[in-house]
């Protein structure tokens, strides 16, 4: 019963910005499409691996789409699938985590178009790795959660979420907060955490360009201003986040470089101070 | 200043099961390896990719290692890329989630021996975007936690770290749970969730045998134990998991079997009951 003739609608997250940390399947779906959808973000030595002649169409936006931006994209999709093209709709990071992925896979669905949904490292994952800070830790973290600095403020009661988040999970990953590191940082001292709670944040996960501070809630925002960090940024906070000064590998070029001191210290990563 | 003539430890995630589900970077180190370590659950077809003549070894066990174990591990790590060999460490999902690529990282640290982390899908994205459950959804859900079944539990107060993580997220993602669905689900009802609350349990995300359970809070675990679900499981609370009935494309085949009700009720996620 699927629309007759149909082609298929492949819903593929890129990974976080290396071109080569998408997924073999993805890599397979995307050389095979007739057309491209592609967002902001997206590395384009990925995009290079289309097929000659495939079309490829920008539909992104920095900060997120809008919901009518969204419901044009997914009437996109479902219109080339119609045409009998093979579609791939290519996202940053996982389609499934602030991606949007389920409501293009709802229309696809609604429309009787056959779909398939990739999953892509997402820019937590790619940041954890390629900033050497593991998101659950033997002894300091064996819990995580991700939200965005939307979802957790709201206008009439802005530190209610932050207050149940602090307590719940041992680590804490905010997508989307660059532009208010400052105001999340007070908003969990507020909640209840220790001023010298280690934070990280990082900018532009494993592009070459990759940046990670390194603070407390007490400092970080100072020194993400003092750097002019660039956008998009993740901040990951909890005792996770002062790993990264020994196991930060991808910007430090190899850990020859490692200052002595960061790897002495990182057998009390439960005892020290950092900030 | 690294080990003298240290060959480098990769320690790259393999993803959640599918073959075609490691990224392009894990699979290109591994094809540099002239020894793997690798744990249970890798998929086969991955560790093939490995060039003839390289050393396979199994260190994995299924529920996780213990701490000497783990120890181990780390020691023959170091002292293979000290013998200036290249070394990958393949884990099942992802190192920094539940993978405890942190603390290989940081004995490759500690030794001075050079070391990278490739990210890799948890099983946590593949069974969002393999069972067609959209960790955060417009509207739904923007927030997920990642939990243990372990870690939120407790001798001394089982239920605490239930009732914080019930009220803090919209989707909770419980790893490692399969064991426990019955006195998890009820801790949740306890900790303030409508037993209504939709729960879906993936069990071998990704893999061919993938199966996807739906239900409630109420019901969930006798239909994990009707079902014979084996392990390992992963437990999806909130109301995205209802989606899946209409986005499950893996186990279906095709949306083109969809039951014309599931589409229907698809629009309305957070209107209708399920259980």
């Amino acid at each position: 019963m699927s629309a007759k003739g149909a082609g298929t609608v492949y819903i593929v997250g890129a990974g976080p910005g290396a071109h080569d940390l998408i997924t073999l399947r993805g890599l397979a779906v995307l050389r095979t499409a007739d057309i491209v959808f592609y967002d902001a973000l997206i590395n384009p030595r990925i995009l290079e691996e289309a097929r000659p002649g495939a079309e490829q169409v920008f539909v992104g936006k920095r900060c997120g789409h809008h919901h009518t931006e969204e419901q044009q994209i997914c009437g996109m999709l479902v219109e080339k699938a119609r045409e009998g093209k093979t579609v791939v709709r290519l996202k940053g990071g996982d389609p499934m985590i602030y991606g949007r992925g389920g409501e293009e896979a709802l229309a696809c669905a609604e429309a009787r178009v056959p779909f398939e949904i990739v999953p892509g490292i997402c820019s937590a994952l790619g940041a954890a790795s390629y900033a050497g800070i593991p998101l659950t830790h033997r002894g300091t973290a064996s819990s995580v959660a991700f939200v965005t600095a939307h979802s957790a403020g709201s206008a009439d009661s802005p530190d209610t979420s932050w207050q149940r988040l602090a307590k719940a999970v041992d680590t804490l990953v905010i997508f989307m907060g660059g532009a208010w590191v400052d105001a999340i940082a007070a908003s969990l001292v507020r909640a209840g955490l220790a001023p010298d709670t280690p934070v990280a944040v990082v900018s532009h996960a494993t592009a070459g360009d990759q940046q990670t501070l390194l603070g407390s809630l007490a400092t970080i925002a100072a020194r993400v201003a003092d750097a002019g960090l660039p956008n998009p940024m993740l901040i990951v906070v909890g005792e996770v986040a002062r790993l990264s000064e020994t196991l930060n590998w991808f910007e430090r070029g190899s850990c020859a470089l490692l200052p002595a001191a960061a790897v002495a210290s990182s057998a009390g990563v439960r005892g020290g101070r950092h900030g």
